[in-house]
């Protein structure tokens, strides 16, 4: 796979940065407008895999209720970003690790996670093909 | 708003990575040296605004005692830049996680906050204009 | 000391990106390889000194059982790069948060950190000739 170059890669940390933000926001909206219109995402560790953008929005959309009374952050690091093989895209993996803050300014969180997506660059600028989200698990419990 | 380059979003980057350095090492003179003379903070959540860079040293200096049992960090993310309107500056946008540990190396957080910096360009490097600093607060308590 | 460039500067985060990926998959053939021969790393809060690659494989090695029930991942932010006054490489310091994710996703915080690396370049990219590790103290207990 081809490396990117300095400029792509610092394209790629701002998509990120802008695409959080919407996520962090709970702004479903923009958050599945930063997905193309065939989009996915693969929940692997709860067997939940959503096919376009319209069935993301509504799980999403579904979900939002359960999170009235915190704030989410997703706090990622060490983006490995590498060409796509038919060089129309990028593939690119990081961990995330989830805050949950209360009313109370208490902190919790929700597990760590291996993620690996797929963006493809379209008119305006990156999109997400494919989102894979593997909850982190110890070799033995 | 315009968007920055690569090379400007990585200096930006840097400049953080240096701030945020005097301040977890409580350098506060340091830390208020990357700020203008008529820079300000604005603390949202606590009703707080410090006028002048004067006002910022004299409050950090006071509560240092607070913090001699404890090491604190700043794990920030998601930095959204843009260059301000009168293309003089720039504005960023990030979310905070500040973790104390303390002297048997146990981690506590202090909540999880937004930010948003005006940046301003001068002779050496780029200085605060103004920070505002909104804890976290969800929906509903 | 000299200042590195942004393309230098997204180079040592994709540098980092990668070893901590090894490093965090429990990789320890492959994160020990992202070392020189000769590298060195100092735990200095433990008084402990590793000399060379194979002393600090056989390190990593014996270490990872106690790592089977849990995920690690470091979280590391405020990268501060500079160049070495010999000019052919590059002394970097960060914070690094250690989480530990159990079987059941529970995360805990394995103190956090203050490291220094001396990065050198090699025909086929950056080294780590030594690595400085100071768990966090406050002034006062």
């Amino acid at each position: 796979m081809a490396k990117v170059d300095a400029d792509q890669y610092v394209d790629i940390m701002r998509f990120y940065a802008h695409q959080m933000s919407l996520l962090d926001a709970q702004d479903v909206t923009g958050y599945v407008g930063t997905f193309t219109e065939d989009g996915v995402t693969h929940h692997v560790h709860r067997g939940e895999k959503l096919e376009g953008s319209a069935a993301i929005l509504a799980h999403a959309t579904k979900a939002l209720p359960h999170y009235r009374t915190v704030v989410v952050r997703h706090w990622n690091d060490h983006y490995l970003v590498d060409e796509t093989e038919d060089g129309e895209g990028f593939t690119v993996s990081y961990g995330s690790l989830v805050t949950l803050t209360d009313g109370d300014g208490r902190v919790r969180f929700e597990s760590t996670f291996a993620v690996t997506d797929v963006l493809v660059l379209v008119d305006d600028g990156l999109r997400v093909r494919s989102r894979t989200i593997v909850r982190d698990r110890p070799a033995e419990r």
